[in-house]
């Protein structure tokens, strides 16, 4: 919640870049730099506090460079509106939508862009916590927040756009899957949707609210990036291919699979399916599956691994205390279905998210 | 003017995406290298067609990589409310003023990121036309759009990233200028907002819509960033400081004196004044210089460079055949200041653009 107070001030866009831009943002933005194993090495020379019309990196040795920019909805952002969320949130929210784009290259994030246009209604403290939730989902992730344009607008819009780099030839695009690839997930798909789904209800159930609720806020409040998997998937040479599941679980392994040219195998058993999640659907009467794999935005990484190369890569993650599940196998037959324990099989439930009718 | 056919299409996103943006930026969005004169390169290795969460810049050697995002108004566009510009138009801007940037830095341009969000209403033709023209843009500077964000939204809304490379410490910052350096300027400003004041008034002048009318509106149409010459600019190594003047002049060397710490000494009778200008100022009864200096959003480029090497830049834009002006010089004392030709001096006259009270 938002305290206003009775002195709210409200700054021109002058001084708002110049005093409150460069304040939240310039300690992190001063010194990064990132060096890959191959040597090659990246380093921020010109950022925020240069207030220059583009920041600036020098680039040194071979390195592939991945960019990607995401727009957030603003205050069409639905649990924005109901009140769930305030502006930290959204910043923290637009700086991780983005840097999962580069979590799901495979690559180390330098940098992070904002678009931050303001209603005329956005008092300074307000626009400031905007910020600082950008800046903190940035030290999050290890990278800086570089500037980008801000000023008036009618409403607020957030759009941004995040860097990072990988040794040559380590980037990991969705078309890389081949037969016989293993199909795994970082962490649990699901939660935003079921958050979206039960405080869109509004049914409240004294269990999810005593046990619950923080975890299924926490995934549109504090979402992470999987920057941490996605740069050792990245300069591991161990991935074939990888895509966030912004879109959903779902839309992820069919993307991998229609770019790949390979059809998927998916095991319900091994799909994770939390507590939270279990427990909205069995509220709701909704279908859990469904709501794992369908336009549930959270920010796991969908990704492929050959067979042989996958106690390799668990070796890895477990040495760093990350994990990943193994739900399922690239087959030559492009069909991709869910496999039930009786061994029936069925497309993958839900919807993904961007061919929902509605457009908030 | 946009005809809309009684067939309008209204394809879902992932069509959009899929047809449309691939169909209109894929081709230049594939092959896409630069080679710097120190021997360092990047090259685009997935653009548009990959369809993946990001593209990817192979870098090899040492450059300097300079990003910056920009937001266009989109339906807040006054021309474009008014209809005297259309969305094929506002492509073309955003693409413009976002490589304008890069061209601020003396950087060569070698991507564009464009956040694209559409209006309900907004039909696959018009969609189309968005892209078309930022890809004319892109090819106008020679770039690739490689991508970045789509989809609906309430409104339309526009904004982008601009990448561009130049030699390891070749980029020009605002704060780079000495006393003694001259101050010069790529081409005229004033025009876009001599067009707004003229376009906004409604008061047509029979001799501007005769001979002037096309250039006027041309500054919002076709903006064109003047990325030859800030690439030159940048890899000469003979600039000291550069700014773009989208924010008007006054702002770019007022700004350029306080990040220096100079001031700079405005030479009037230097200052190009075109018809354009001169005409609107006596149609509506402004002050030409005020037009000139004010909240004109042009793409031209401000510069300083030590007086000593004035003539080896002349050269060198000469060859390329471009100009530039010189207006002026920068003084040890920090006071920026006008002369007129009777040697008496008054601040620089017009509002930045950033200041003013309205938003749109």
């Amino acid at each position: 919640m938002t305290i206003r107070s009775s002195s709210a001030a409200f700054s021109d866009e002058p001084t708002r870049l110049e005093k409150i831009v460069t304040q939240v943002f310039a300690d992190a933005s001063e010194k990064f730099s990132a060096t890959l194993h191959n040597g090659s090495s990246v380093e921020l020379r010109e950022g925020v506090s240069a207030q220059d019309d583009c920041a600036v990196y020098r680039c040194s040795g071979a390195q592939d460079l991945v960019v990607g920019s995401d727009y957030v909805r603003g205050p069409k952002f639905r649990l924005y509106e109901a009140g769930h969320l305030d502006e930290y949130d959204l910043g923290y929210y637009l700086a991780s939508a983005n840097f999962s784009d580069v979590a799901a290259m495979g690559a180390k994030p330098i940098g992070l862009l904002t678009v931050i246009r303001y209603p005329p209604d956005m008092d300074d403290e307000v626009f400031a916590s905007v910020l600082r939730g950008v800046q903190d989902a940035c030290t999050d992730v290890g990278a800086p927040a570089i500037g980008g344009d801000t000023g008036g607008a009618e409403r607020l819009i957030l759009a941004g756009t995040a860097l990072g780099v990988c040794p040559p030839g380590g980037a990991l695009l969705r078309r890389g899957a081949s037969p016989g690839d293993l199909l795994c997930m970082t962490g649990a798909t699901g939660i935003a949707g079921a958050a979206m789904a039960y405080l869109r209800k509004g049914e409240l159930s004294a269990e999810i609210e005593a046990c619950h609720r923080d975890t299924l806020l926490a995934s549109w409040k504090r979402p992470r990036a999987r920057t941490d998997a996605g740069e050792r998937l990245g300069s591991s040479g161990l991935a074939t291919s990888a895509l966030d599941t912004s879109d959903g679980l779902k839309a992820a392994i069919e993307n991998i699979a229609a770019a790949s040219g390979v059809g998927f195998r998916v095991e319900e058993a091994s799909i994770p399916v939390t507590d939270e999640v279990a427990a909205v659907c069995d509220h709701l009467g909704l279908d859990p599956m469904a709501t794992v794999m369908g336009d549930s935005v959270d920010f796991e990484l969908v990704f492929t691994v050959p067979a042989d190369r996958i106690d390799r890569l668990s070796a890895l993650f477990e040495a760093a205390a990350l994990t990943f599940t193994t739900i399922g196998r690239a087959t030559a037959d492009r069909t991709v279905a869910l496999y039930a324990r009786d061994g029936r099989s069925r497309p993958l439930p839900g919807a993904a998210w961007r061919h929902q009718p509605e457009i908030s």
